[in-house]
């Protein structure tokens, strides 16, 4: 058996999200079905993040063990063959069994993008959060600087999520404007359920005027959710990377 | 009447083209059609360009005339409401009827996206062409600059267009990029049937070095199409915007 690691695009508006559920379409049923037609055997697939529904990924990871012997950096070209035009593998290589696409994970990159004008954008719709209210985008990157450093995000997570330990690191939050798009990158170890959405919609309130600055102290201080703003929608958030220590992935000379 | 100057947004992906069509539907089919039901008259669209089937707009250009008195700034708001997400209105003003959105154009922007890498993308892939091949942006940027100015673009056609006079001025051709994204960006006083898609075409030509240097300055002396490349796919060709002169647009006192 070989370990081999996919780096997966997709545009997850047509997905009930990443992982496998027994009745809504997933991105992980698709491409592990036709990887099992592919390598005729039954494929699992492991996902580094569970993206939710109308969340979209350039950079997803996940692996999968095969007895397949298709070279390594051939699976991307072959399963692209077979794949809805709104899922690609971008890349393939193998990897030790001691790596896990999950468990593995150093870090991860989102973007999350919004289109700032009174009418929706048309072209862009599927990428990105229609905000109506103008943004003040210097005060949203100066918020956003507050997530730097390593905090308990308690707050910071969907209600209902029953993950124990809540400190994580924030590596950068950086807050940018290209006419009528609004662009949030944030990397970090790791991110809670939602957490992402909450900083973008929190975001979103400062820079419209509707929270005051210092919302992201406040919160971090108190672990309440209520001093954050709304939960901003799925079809802005992109998972654009996953980070890995290079040596994790490094294939021994007992090859 | 009052005659109203719509800008428009679509993405084309779901429509065939611009234009009506008997049996196919249409951007402008589908704006009359919500225009009509809005000033309960029945409205024509003059669009400035008649985009294919497949291409985008960020700023298309079209007016009506209308017995309506709902406030010409707010046209946009109301219909809004009734379009498809696909279709936005994101401007509206009233102009003299001496402007025609058609006969009075200026100029136009256009923009063409390509996703270079040996993949497909999945998120982009309704704004992208895909190209397999490496691109030399710098070689494609360098050929485009023999497009600026004033020149016959005969050869520039698709064949069968019966447009008598073929020379236009081009005034601007970029070549950018941004990761796997290649740009371009060409602005001129008017566009021959598919000129930028065969402009795209050969660019792409020229920036894997499967065309020599030198095709777009070949063509212009020798007026054959033979000497440019193929026309590239409509899904990443965007018109961005159509420039008219501001005293045409002005309303008179007389008012």
């Amino acid at each position: 058996m070989r370990r081999i690691l996919l780096t997966i695009e997709y545009d997850g508006t047509n997905y009930a999200g990443w992982q496998r559920q027994a009745n809504a379409l997933t991105v992980q049923e698709v491409l592990e079905d036709r990887l099992s037609r592919l390598t005729k055997a039954r494929v699992t697939l492991h996902g580094a993040s569970r993206t939710d529904a109308g969340v979209h990924a350039l950079g997803q990871s996940a692996h999968f063990d095969t007895p397949s012997n298709i070279p390594a950096d051939k699976f991307c070209y072959a399963v692209n063959t077979m794949l809805p035009a709104d899922i690609r593998v971008c890349a393939s290589r193998e990897v030790p069994d001691t790596f896990h696409a999950r468990f593995s994970t150093k870090g991860k990159r989102y973007r999350y993008l919004m289109h700032a004008a009174p009418h929706a954008g048309a072209l862009d719709r599927l990428t990105h959060a229609h905000v109506i209210y103008p943004l003040d985008t210097a005060r949203m990157h100066r918020e956003a600087q507050a997530l730097v450093g390593t905090h308990d995000f308690a707050a910071f997570a969907a209600s209902g999520s029953v993950v124990r330990d809540t400190v994580r690191t924030i590596y950068s939050a950086e807050v940018t404007r290209e006419g009528a798009e609004v662009r949030l990158t944030v990397e970090g170890s790791g991110f809670l359920y939602n957490m992402v959405r909450i900083i973008a919609g929190t975001l979103i309130g400062v820079g419209s005027g509707k929270l005051e600055e210092g919302a992201f102290a406040r919160a971090i201080a108190s672990g309440d959710r209520l001093d954050l703003g709304v939960t901003a929608p799925a079809n802005g958030l992109t998972l654009m990377k996953v980070f890995y220590d290079p040596k994790d992935m490094e294939m021994g000379d007992a090859r």
